[in-house]
């Protein structure tokens, strides 16, 4: 992009009122260039931000942000956003360590009106700051702009349930590109997809309406019949849409990528003094072949060459893949064995399974709560549920794990995939808190397992030989160093070097190689306890780290709520006297940067253990 | 009622079948008698289950329970098919200790389909039972009947949304009485009363197909526009009702209170192979006088006399109320205040502020992930929302909390009511968790006050004195023992009786009272730290606890991801090396008794705390 660019040369976003609609269609090109070129380099959401450049070059025109506020639900689509509100210089940190973030976050930026992340909650918290806005008597309307994906999200429901009051300053914009990340699925999508193929929806309204203001009224008793007719019409017509159920006024589809539409339609809903709902039609990938034609793949990319290569390492072994053909293998051999994703099939492995047994396969749309409780009422008809979600989705379904399954011991399968530090996205996606909320939950038994055989092995027995509510929980990635010799176990395994060691390192999952990697970097003797089964803590690990003088527990979780502080109330139980170090994720949020990067920075990488290892042997 | 009756001499639920109509009216003035008879005695939920009895008994005259499934959501409305199938003798004991429980429990009876006691799991659970059923190749319906309140929540969204594969054995009840617990809220509930207004509505849509079936075409150009009328209002009119759009066949409204028109409707449900959508009228506390007129009141009772005057409690001064009246005011000197509930207006104390400031005042439904999000969005516009909520409840919203608001340190405060032990309502129903869950997320603030006035203090510390999120968190019903001489403390209060003491036990909340009594009845020398602020945990008393040989921690809460454990994580960076033991709800869930007998059960009554008082001095 050269110096003469529009986006270097404007103030933005306020000189977009005084652009033509050929100038804002240049200005769209140059957007869609740097988009290319950055996520080739950065990785990113490449798809779904193709698919917004018009509505939010639109959005930025006909509205004043800050004193209009735009939210985006999810979050990931708002890189137009950024570069048209200040973010260009920093565009190429996007995603880096100490870079610009992904996700909308108002600390950032004030043009940044609430942090996403996580899908569902644009339209409830529009709400709070519409009613905020109200009640300060302040001007501007507050939009939340919510991709088609987040309307299968109970929050989203509940906030379009409670627009009551925030009522004259509300906008909610339908970004529908007729998926989440993979394919949308339920009934509301079914519904989209009908309201989409009449795409003069509510001038059809209107037109109807006009047909029967002037229908001519015959004899009895089709005269009578057709007054009633026109009445029930009538009243049927005011309720005709999913949407104006809700008390909204319905305006679309409209093409997403048509700028002076787009423009018509926001000034349209600006000038009203009701919450409106418009319905955008956009194309995911939009202006980039190779994206358009697999908007799936191109969701959320690592690096790609500018040809649409995209260089991810999705072909390499992962977690994910091998709990997806592991639990593939188990489906062949037992009959009994569902798979539940929230809008996640690809990524969480699960692709295979549902390739081969369709019928057992459920997408949930982005319903994690849903997702346990019918897991629960599969288990609950005799079926062996098994329900693949990253950690920190799952936050969202900690009373329905609770509540729904482990009061009443029902047996389901929680795969829990990015479980501890995830990069890049960033605080909002790191896996740091499920072991703290699921070991809160009586009777709940969680594996951590170290490599591909011991997730195999972990699965197996949470299938067949656990009761009640069971999580097997793993990283995103690869399995690491040290994997490749490693024994399985179930339960735990104790690594004692010298028969005279006094301290003992107790760790699990990831964290168990940089421990290993510690020893190798080390001077200093110790040994070594890593735990498979994580809650509840095996009794013999207890009785054998009583027998050490020195504990230092190594944990990639938050420490509130750790398997560590739990292990010391056990050791306390059983008399222990010796001392007792918690390395963990002390009351923070971890920050965007690579793994390993961001390992090192919360203090869990090799090295750091290896001084937290001098430092023991000095007590 | 005599032993003739018809509920002692049938053999249900099969004989229903066998009744005629003036038969099964005449079991329905049995039930209502024993419902009125019996809540009088034990408490409960006397309108919700008055509303459900012609509705139930129609159901299992229909159908077939076990093989049919019953789920029912929110459960309190369960009496009657508890009476139904089998508990008709033990009904005496209900939300007694050792009784049958005020909830369907599939472990206490094979026709309870599923638990339930939060709002909204109905429809999923239903919706993993039927799929079950479909893979298994079983017969027979599987049947969810959800009141109207449920439908402002989430989960039920999720769940109806994601009806298509269990489509062909699912039945949807929709139990529409107008009102949650208190009247109902948000747009779907001003629709459905619209659809109220509109007794014959599936039949009008029968009449307007007919009509435009007959329609006469005369010549152009009115035939044309005919001819496009009819196409466009056949297209809206088969998406004309909102439950329509989530693929049901829509039935209703239908008189909740006509056995034999509900009959025929459940048959007609029954003979369909697609899922059904039944929208049934009822009154809330039909068919007793008190009830009917002031369904709030009788919706949970303690107990009453026959007339009609219940005698619970609520006129006492409770932790609610004193929330309540504080919050107001409050409220009169900041009109930045603003305060939410989630269908608790009067069980939470706001009905004060509600009555006074109802622009600033917000029922969201039974949507608890909105309640917070929402606060967050109002936090955001300069707001200084309040969330009042039972602890239970909030379980539903931690993802909201750590996510929407604790990242960004918005600053929002949540009242959590029922902290801790709440008796009669079970397992479901226990506040026993929000310390464990709240304290896992970075940056919150806890608050635990033992009295009104550190209830007001705290509050007040809350809204002015502390960032980011707070939680202030008090027990249900009055403030205990040594109430009246306690001096409030923000942070904690330090009782120390004799200068060599070497033993300290630490606690908060409700169990100080506990401590405080098994002080006078021990005779062991004791000091005890009243924690106030119990996250962060104040460093000064850790620094303090630190000169005791040895600490017992009493604490009425989960025990993993206690303040107990946080505490001895504390101490033990602090090279604390004495004993430290913790006495708090170990791996379990606890069952239905009064609140005094649950703290006896689970060993934190002030005798028991003197048996480890003197376990402690034998060390």
């Amino acid at each position: 992009m050269d110096n003469d660019s529009l986006l270097r040369k404007l103030n933005l976003p306020e000189d977009l009122k005084k652009l033509n609609d050929f100038e804002l269609n240049q200005l769209c090109i140059e957007i869609r260039e740097v988009l290319i070129e950055t996520i080739s380099q950065t990785g990113g959401h490449l798809a779904s931000n193709l698919g917004m450049v018009e509505l939010t070059v639109a959005i930025h025109t006909v509205f004043d942000s800050p004193q209009d506020r735009i939210l985006f639900d999810v979050g990931h689509q708002c890189y137009t956003h950024k570069l048209l509100t200040g973010r260009l210089e920093q565009f190429s940190s996007l995603r880096q360590e100490n870079g610009i973030s992904g996700f909308p976050k108002s600390k950032e930026n004030i043009h940044d009106a609430f942090i996403s992340g996580h899908a569902g909650n644009a339209i409830s918290a529009a709400c709070g700051i519409a009613a905020a806005k109200r009640l300060n008597g302040e001007e501007g309307k507050v939009l939340a702009i919510v991709g088609d994906g987040s309307f299968t999200n109970g929050l989203t429901f509940e906030g379009m349930n409670n627009t009551g009051k925030a009522a004259e300053n509300l906008i909610v914009i339908l970004n529908d590109n007729e998926m989440s990340i993979s394919k949308n699925v339920g009934a509301l999508a079914k519904y989209l997809a009908k309201i989409r193929s009449r795409p003069s929806y509510f001038n059809a309204k209107d037109r109807a309406h006009r047909i029967l203001d002037h229908m001519p009224l015959l004899g009895d008793p089709i005269e009578k019949l057709l007054i009633r007719g026109k009445t029930t019409f009538k009243e049927l017509l005011y309720h005709s849409n999913y949407f104006e159920a809700f008390g909204f006024t319905y305006l679309g589809p409209v093409d997403g990528h048509d700028l002076s539409r787009l423009k018509n339609v926001l000034l349209r809903a600006k000038a009203l003094k009701e919450p409106v709902f418009i319905h955008v039609d956009t194309v995911k990938g939009k202006g980039f072949a190779s994206a358009e034609e697999n908007p799936g793949a191109f969701h959320g990319i690592a690096q790609m060459d500018l040809s649409g290569k995209y260089t991810t390492t999705s072909s390499c072994e992962t977690f994910s893949t091998c709990f997806g053909q592991c639990l593939l293998e188990l489906a062949d051999k037992d009959d009994r064995i569902c798979a539940i994703t929230a809008a996640m099939k690809y990524a969480t492995g699960l692709n295979f399974f549902y390739k081969k047994y369709k019928e057992r396969f459920f997408d949930v749309g982005i319903a994690e709560e849903h997702g346990v409780t019918f897991a629960a009422g599969l288990a609950t008809g005799g079926k062996l549920p098994v329900f693949a979600v990253y950690s920190t989705f799952l936050q969202r379904a900690y009373d329905e794990v609770l509540h729904d399954a482990a009061i009443e011991q029902t047996h389901i399968v929680l795969a829990v995939d990015r479980a501890g530090i995830v990069g890049d996205d960033g605080e909002t996606h790191q896996g740091l808190f499920d072991v703290a909320f699921l070991s809160s939950i009586p009777g709940i038994t969680i594996f951590s397992p170290f490599t591909y055989a011991e997730l195999q092995l972990t699965l197996k027995e949470a299938l067949y030989n656990t009761p009640g509510v069971v999580a097997v929980r793993y990283p995103r990635g690869s399995q690491g160093l040290y994997a490749d010799t490693f024994e399985s176990s179930i339960e735990y395994t104790h690594l004692s070097d010298s028969k005279d060691s006094n301290l003992l390192v107790i760790t699990y999952g990831r964290e168990f190689s940089e421990v290993l990697l510690a020893r190798d970097k080390s001077t200093e003797k110790f040994d070594i306890l890593k735990l498979t089964k994580i809650t509840p803590i095996p009794p013999e690990c207890v009785t054998m780290a009583k027998g050490y003088q020195h504990i230092l527990f190594i944990e990639e979780g938050i420490q509130n709520g750790s398997v560590a502080e739990h292990f010391h109330t056990l050791l306390a139980k059983n008399g222990y006297t010796g001392s007792f170090t918690i390395k963990a994720v002390d009351n923070c949020f971890v920050t965007q940067a690579s793994v390993s990067s961001s390992i090192r920075n919360v203090g869990l990488d090799s090295d750091s253990i290896v001084e937290y290892i001098k430092q023991e042997s000095l007590r």
